[in-house]
């Protein structure tokens, strides 16, 4: 389906993997991981994207704890978790008729992450985002003041063997990556019925 | 500021350029793009993004008029221009005491514009995201449905002599990368004073 030739060796081999060796993340790559995020473009250079990094055990506990139950048992295992966080304050919304307005907080956080997770890829670590997290949680873990939104929870370690992992988590890692075809989410010129069909529509009709 | 060593090129040296060369973006190249795009995570795998080319001249036009004249008269010459759409229906939407629902659409399509922008730099191309445009007009231009939201637009090319541009913005492509010292964009078990600052408060404050 994709054409391997060309594609950056970090976007065509990352996967989301949930096993970590317990070795710890060193403060130098971990630095590489904050430097990419903050090269991230945004727009009007807003720069609303924040790393908050557990790094003691207590910080960590409550980290844990704020994330739903389906994460947690793999989650914990990873030595390096932090969130992404961002007061909408500090970033551009464009009032937008008929549509509620457009934040561009979320857009440029996710622009950083993605520049993290590519870096975290090139020097061989796993950069796991979760989204299924207690946010109220998650920003008290860290005494993130009212305004702040919590985005993302990253795990993060360098690959393990997915064989310690329970059955269904480990089968979830030798899967191949699961993408809707082309039609699906590229359009010439104009919007096409294909494009209006979501990717969990497309997973129950079956192949 | 930043530590050279280690960072993926492709993050360290990306500019967000306005400067283009005539010379079309060959189609192996655009799908390149596309897939980069394709292969950026999403939770539950919900694939939100999609790619909107503006590939004929009429379609080209259209999206140009939908641009902020301060992108109008750089952007125009890029010989590839796309958008990045998104249906929030497609995505998971996460109820959030005390916020607005997290929806995660705009988080998503940031990720894979990240994705796109770094295969760009990867293939000699700039990829320049745009979010300063009419929505509605971006929108009709592609004949998208009523709920799907454009999320950016993006002029694409090889970078071009920035000689050729107005001074005020030939100065910006030589101005070095602005990015918040670390203190205010990374924080350590909890939250700090220096992470509520703005990129915006601390440029007024000057150097």
């Amino acid at each position: 389906m994709f054409a391997v030739d060309g594609l950056l060796p970090a976007i065509r081999t990352r996967r989301a993997g949930r096993a970590f060796r317990p070795d710890p993340v060193p403060a130098g790559l971990q630095e590489l991981l904050w430097e990419a995020a903050a090269l991230a473009p945004s727009h009007g250079n807003t720069q609303p994207t924040r790393v908050l990094v557990a790094a003691s055990e207590p910080a960590r506990q409550r980290l844990i704890a704020a994330l739903n139950p389906g994460n947690q048992h793999w989650a914990a295992a990873a030595p390096l978790l932090f969130a992404l966080a961002a007061d909408p304050a500090h970033d551009v919304t464009i009032d937008t008729p008929g549509h509620s307005p457009r934040e561009l907080y979320p857009l440029h956080v996710g622009i950083a992450l993605g520049f993290l997770m590519l870096q975290a890829e090139a020097v061989g670590l796993t950069a796991h985002p979760m989204a299924a997290f207690d946010e109220a949680a998650a920003s008290a873990a860290f005494e993130a003041p009212p305004g702040v939104r919590i985005l993302a929870v990253v795990a993060c370690g360098f690959p393990g063997d997915p064989g310690g992992l329970p059955a269904d988590l480990a089968a979830k890692e030798a899967s191949p990556r699961d993408r809707l075809p082309r039609e699906h989410r590229v359009g010439i010129d104009r919007w096409s019925a294909a494009l209006s069909v979501s990717a969990r529509a497309l997973r129950k009709r079956g192949p």
